[in-house]
């Protein structure tokens, strides 16, 4: 069994634990929150939840850390520092900032001879991987990522910030006419506005200037005045029966020539429909954990990303079984 | 750069041709064919044919061998020979073997020091590597692998074993009703009819009786008497002029559930369409060749499959650049 131990009970720490549920070869040992540890009720009996001050002295219980802090300010702490003491994986999602992270996580992880899997999920993550496949087969092509129909926690917490504005909920749309045109390998010039339309669902304080409101979000500079933007007011009520789930999804698509003359198209595709954003996220990254458990007892150390790990060591099933059912 | 060697001059092996004139860390050294070598006109200019039976004393001026052989009689006798002394990549398709064809090789290649890598392509190869990776992230859901629309020659032969028959070609359909279901997340249960209809043009001689041959392709056992199978008659000219292209493709969708209770559901799809079944064959298989070759590089010997060979390895690439421009 693969003991797991979950940094943090959010969205995604619950994630983990539903997670380890469905994979019979792991097993929950403990979640650690900096929140007050008789306060957080998890849903795995019998399982503990300690102090995040805990965690390193419970080192020897726990094969790997999944750290399920946030990316601006958690995570590049977190990864780091627990590196040094456990097999880690985290989900670093800020694009930008990703070399920084693995050097810095890359040196800790070796100095304690562990694994740490960094920036596993969709994206970066699967949609990463899916890129690096089809770039790799195609080198003459262009790529092209829509992301949604789903839910931007950014863009949601930036309406909220409007004044006026109660609660509301921001859905991203790929815009199907411009999908359909990279389907068929037209290689179309895309701005940020032809690729997705933002609609937003605001809940409004009682007596606010509707038309104040719509404005600000829709010449909020870097989150909607570049995209078609669609806002509707709704009543809370409508807002927590229709909105509250945290759907997500997208399409990562390459389109390239081959032959001598470069004269036949193809056009490889991976999507994503997902339910639930963190639940999926987590589903991924507990894959990963198996792959960092084994590596480690394989005796290799240092950081990884989803590029490094060979996808045999996501699976439960041995070579063998790989080879047969699914070659 | 990287010296590949093509193992027979057909389709695949002219494939393999214009892939490695899209990579410039590639350069083709020579072509191997059991044809009389004079008899074989290839497309790069300056690089010699030489008859099968040099190819093992040439053996120093070749980093990777492709073997573009048939999996029917050619590879399980290619493959494990050539292992012994070249770094190898072959496209082994027939499913079943794969587990018998690995442990040959493995043998022959863990003896000669080197890498082969075995069942490249994208069934097996790419669609094996998404329902892996699916497999992994969702453990409790559904496979679903939908071919086409494309030719498939084992029918296309069949087809033109009919008596009466001058040529012929056929189309394998994925329904689409079927793969709507697949990807709203029904979870069907799909019959081999439900899944694929088949679609055949076919030259008949003049005067031959065109009701009999319709009845006898559509009754055909295995081939096409358990789908929905079309006939439609054209002269050779039409045959020409519209079929003469190699199409392929198709979907690897897996819908499973996450969630305490599995409340929650989410599709991974992964899409081919290729003008080009054997040119997309050949550009999946040169990024394995580089594949192989860093891993023997690295010293690493044996038998692979895409299963066990990391992303990176793929990608002409480097480590820092990968993770700064598509993770």
């Amino acid at each position: 069994m693969i003991r797991i131990g979950i940094m943090g009970y959010g969205n995604l720490g619950r994630g983990i634990e539903c997670a380890v549920k469905q994979n019979p070869d792991m097993e929950l040992k403990a979640v650690f929150t900096r929140r007050a540890p008789e306060s957080v009720q998890i849903l795995t009996p019998g399982v503990p939840v300690y102090s995040a001050q805990e965690a390193i002295k419970r080192k020897d219980e726990i094969d790997v850390l999944i750290l399920c802090g946030g990316s601006a300010t958690d995570l590049p702490e977190q990864t780091k520092e627990y590196a040094k003491y456990f097999t880690v994986v985290d989900s670093f999602d800020t694009h930008a900032r990703i070399p920084e992270h693995f050097a810095k996580v890359d040196k800790a992880a070796a100095e304690g001879g562990n694994i740490a899997v960094i920036s596993v999920g969709w994206d970066p993550g699967m949609f990463s991987l899916n890129r690096l496949y089809a770039n790799a087969i195609l080198p003459n092509g262009n790529d092209y990522t829509f992301w949604g129909k789903g839910v931007s926690q950014g863009h949601s917490d930036a309406i909220r910030r409007v004044a006026g504005v109660v609660d509301g909920k921001q859905y991203t749309i790929p815009v199907e006419k411009a999908l359909e045109a990279v389907r068929n390998g037209e290689n179309p010039q895309l701005s940020v506005r032809d690729k997705h339309t933002r609609e937003c669902f605001v809940v409004p304080e009682e007596g606010a200037d509707l038309a104040k409101i719509e404005e600000e979000i829709k010449t909020m500079p870097n989150y909607f005045s570049d995209y078609d933007t669609t806002v509707n007011f709704i009543t809370q009520e409508e807002l927590d029966r229709n909105h509250s789930g945290i759907p997500h999804g997208g399409f990562v698509i390459r389109s390239g020539k081959t032959g001598w003359n470069e004269e036949n198209s193809h056009v490889i595709e991976y999507s994503l429909k997902l339910d639930s954003n963190p639940e999926f996220t987590a589903a991924v990254i507990v894959a990963y954990a198996r792959a960092a458990y084994r590596m480690k007892a394989e005796g290799m150390t240092g950081c990884k990303t989803v590029f490094d790990i060979a996808p045999a060591y996501l699976s439960a099933l041995s070579g063998e079984e790989l080879r047969a059912k699914m070659l």
